[in-house]
């Protein structure tokens, strides 16, 4: 994808593609750039980059995230359809909390990684990555005939993250907000506006999703958060391509999708591959763990001057050889430097190896380090 | 979905959504406007809404329409699967052509609405709607055990489409092109390019398609093409809003979606609901069939001064009651009026019934009309 630097299109507004309840909000407030997820618009760009970076670091953000769509597992037989459809252990997961969840193929390849909430004994969401993964999950529960509903609820994440997020989010539903573990939730209210309120986001830098569960009531719920952050600065921002590269946060799609399996991106941690029961790609997963995954998936430092963010796929090699791709690349305004997530082959992929990247400017030596970059 | 009416924003270029073969040449052609569709950017517009409907009504147009990704089934029971996931009838489909072809779920829901392409007697694709069918299809062939492999093949439609497109692509291979039954293709190639060529293509103007199964080579293909038609007046295009709604081209997402059967968008021709064998979706499409189905697809008249094109889920009513949805309107420049294509409830869809639309300037009389509007 050769873009000419000052290239800008328009995105285009129509019936295929549906606005979210913050829509008409993030619009008021200045969106200039999207993007499509899942089927919907997600605001990307207020226009200014550095501010909304900073504010995510220093301060509190506000996001649009309701594409972050659910998928609903309803229904005597959720807890089974999930256990069979991602290799981690779900049999300690209680009501209120959440986990996060490989999903794979039968070869064992990433499909989503979504964030599962176990809302009730019979009642389990996926908050997804871009991807209709509900076409998955609904074919292998009617094709094994469990007894669960597969559907998409009405159910709108709201973003706020950033380090003051806990005190507009204590102020507006109480301090119990500041014991909740990460990823756990509660189903509580807001002045009559339902939600599901979880300490989770797409960011390193702390924060909570608000899933609005009346899509109706967007608007009312944007403006209650925004309301109560103004006294900490709080602004719109969108999920950064900057903070998640530092932080090593993973986007289905760019750093991995279908040919990529969770042990080779870091996620070994999240499967338990022994765990009691069948699981989809259990034998493509335990045969890859004892044959050594093929490729890592890790840091590069990019030498010279700050590269453009954001810029695609972009070879790698050594000594003149393909050895991988850089999926995520972006100057760093707080290690100063280019930082960038790659998958590797495995035997390239040793901290402190020496590799070249072909970059949009031109060719540029890298060393690979360790994941995340920023703690 | 409520946009100021000057509103416009950017799209974002990111690692997550993938470019097409043809992505620069778009560029470098001039597109304004790009949506997102199957993750890849597809181009909406060249910044001339106007000559651009008018290009492809009485000249030539052509088309970067990549995201229309292939679904490959391939394997000896390649068949068997694409059987059991429609319930269209395909034992009669050869080598050589295709079939539009309705894929349901366990309900009897759309998921998608592509064409089916035999490329061999064990070799299928399926040419997608917006939407991760392949997920789907996988899912069915692996629970299935089925002796399949479900994969994306590297094939990249370039849509040539308007009356002289049959010209063009003659000059380009040959006369028979000119024999071409709709929807039926060839494997062929052009000065080394391999490619399936097909007539088909998303507007009722005439056309073909161009297969591309060497992603590396877009550029050439499309530079071949454009030199070809230059004494026809060709140039970049899109598909077109106006001209697939005048002719009733229903948008998987926009028209109709999971929630929504064939029965009731016009498509029972291409149920066979009686075949031989299972099929995904059976129970429900016969017993829809048997006791009729609630909702019926069609067009509607609406009153008054031009309306905006595109502007997203409209409802409906009468007598103060809800009555359905529109889903795609525009103002037809050669029929000189409104026109829309709307869900309504079966017993308001009867033609010369009178409705109300809550349009974006407000409340508009409309009248109920057949579909196509433009034959």
């Amino acid at each position: 994808m050769k873009l000419p630097l000052d290239y800008r299109a328009d995105i285009t507004f129509g019936a295929r593609v549906r606005p979210s309840p913050f829509f008409d909000r993030t619009v008021a407030a200045g969106c200039t750039a999207f993007t499509i997820y899942n089927h919907m618009y997600m605001p990307t760009s207020y226009g200014d980059a550095e501010g909304e970076y900073w504010r995510l670091i220093n301060d509190v953000s506000l996001w649009d995230v309701a594409c972050q769509r659910q998928v609903e597992l309803f229904g005597p037989d959720a807890l089974n359809l999930a256990q069979l459809l991602t290799p981690r252990d779900l049999s300690d997961c209680i009501v209120g909390q959440g986990l996060y969840v490989p999903i794979c193929n039968h070869f064992g390849g990433m499909l989503n990684d979504p964030v599962l909430l176990r809302l009730a004994e019979d009642q389990i969401w996926l908050s997804l990555a871009d991807g209709d993964l509900l076409l998955w999950v609904d074919a292998i529960a009617k094709e094994r005939n469990m007894y669960v509903l597969v559907t998409e609820p009405d159910a709108s994440p709201l973003a706020v993250q950033g380090p003051k997020a806990e005190d507009v989010i204590a102020e507006l539903f109480g301090d119990w907000v500041r014991e909740l573990r990460y990823f756990w939730f509660r189903e509580t209210e807001l002045q009559g506006i339902p939600l599901v309120l979880a300490r989770s986001g797409w960011s390193k830098q702390g924060g909570y999703e608000l899933y609005l569960t009346d899509g109706a009531q967007g608007g009312r719920l944007w403006d209650l958060v925004m309301a109560a952050g103004a006294p900490h600065g709080i602004g719109p921002g969108t999920p950064n391509q900057i903070e998640r590269t530092e932080s090593a946060l993973l986007s289905h799609g760019g750093d991995m999708d279908a040919d990529v399996s969770p042990l080779e991106i870091g996620l070994e941690r999240f499967c338990d591959l022994d765990k009691p029961g069948e699981y989809i790609g259990m034998e493509n997963l335990r045969h890859m763990r004892d044959s050594g995954p093929p490729r890592r998936l890790v840091g590069l430092f990019i030498d010279g001057e700050p590269l453009p963010n954001s810029a695609g796929k972009w070879p790698v090699h050594q000594a003149g050889a393909a050895v991988g791709q850089v999926s995520s690349a972006v100057h760093s305004p707080r290690l100063h430097r280019n930082i960038a997530m790659a998958l590797l082959k495995s035997e390239i992929a040793q901290i402190g190896n020496q590799v070249q990247v072909t970059t949009p400017a031109g060719e540029r030596r890298a060393e690979v380090t360790e994941l995340p970059f920023i703690r």
